[in-house]
């Protein structure tokens, strides 16, 4: 009795994550198809939870669907942390994380659409590639390949220039996202107080391939 | 009669004029109140005009939401017009806009609360602070100040950095507000091709006061 006990609210943890689990998934595919709108029972229905479920879960669509947002830039920043696992410089694994960021928007249009539509990266600052982006900072700072007195202000242009970066190549669909993408990130290496020339190369170099299975 | 005929589409813009006029100033005074979730009967009732005209013009709060932001960047941007209209420098001005704007954060939480809840400056790309900003660094590029291949993807950073430093402010109340201001504007005037120390100094000089009357 006593080990059922001790079980049962575990084995309720695992529904619980399960059906949480469920709705972020239903909820993604609704965001990538762009369906901003759709009626939580849609969701639920899709999830196969109930509505009683998703309240247990959330309080809103729009708490749902950033949560199904930070849980995709967890797995980005997840895949992010592997490719730069390998690199010795920080500030070659910062750049990296950033232009490859750079090119999700246009790999995953829905995604990068529902950050304006809802603002949700603004309100999620921690989330899981802001996050690391800062973390890449500190290291870079310490191994001195950036001179950045504020953290936290210098993440106000990064986070700032990814989003809006985001919003400028959904209303300019013919322009070339990577190059785009690398001029911001020379740009942005630029005032974490890399030397022009050696932004300008580092953006150059060869990135992972997205395409590649995670 | 043909007087008649020519005048009364004239008469009725004007009252349509008045009308949105009016929804405009009421949702301004509802989103200074933080109060976002506002059902549209209240504010109608505050501009003292029919639901019906509320549909004639604005299709959703959020559009109207959006009209009413629209309207306080541009005023604001007239202020900011007029005082730099003094100024022999477009970098000195661009620079001085920068700094009013980042003030405004703090002087107004509302307007920036809504620009992050509803992420509305970023569909606003054309707002009246940021066409302004495209503006100034294009005269500072032809006067020889700032060198910019690309005035798009700059002002992705200028217009990034003024809205996640609002979202930085919001966050960390304590924070001096015109300390990280100045800083993220050295920054940006640094990215935009100004030396540091130049950056620096032009980020010291005073500044007109947001409490003049306009």
């Amino acid at each position: 009795m006593a080990q059922n006990r001790t079980d049962s609210p575990s084995r309720q943890e695992r529904r619980k994550a399960r059906t949480r689990a469920a709705l972020i998934k239903a909820a993604q595919s609704v965001v990538a198809a762009g369906r901003l709108n759709a009626p939580i029972l849609e969701i639920t229905q899709a999830a196969d939870v109930g509505m009683g479920s998703f309240y247990n879960h959330f309080d809103s669509r729009e708490q749902l669907f950033r949560a199904a947002v930070d849980d995709a830039l967890e797995r980005h920043g997840n895949r992010f942390d592997e490719w730069s696992a390998c690199l010795d410089d920080p500030a070659h694994a910062f750049a990296q994380s950033f232009r490859l960021t750079g090119r999700i928007h246009r790999r995953e249009p829905a995604l990068s659409q529902v950050l304006f539509t809802f603002g949700l990266a603004m309100a999620a600052v921690d989330n899981g590639l802001a996050r690391r982006a800062s973390r890449d900072i500190d290291r870079a700072v310490l191994a001195g390949r950036f001179v950045v007195p504020d953290t936290d202000l210098a993440m106000v242009v990064v986070a700032g220039a990814v989003l809006c970066l985001g919003r400028l190549l959904h209303d300019q669909p013919e322009r070339d996202h990577a190059t785009s993408t690398d001029h911001v990130a020379q740009t942005v290496l630029r005032m974490l107080g890399m030397p022009g020339e050696e932004a300008s190369e580092i953006c150059q170099r060869p990135l992972p391939s997205l395409d590649d299975p995670p």
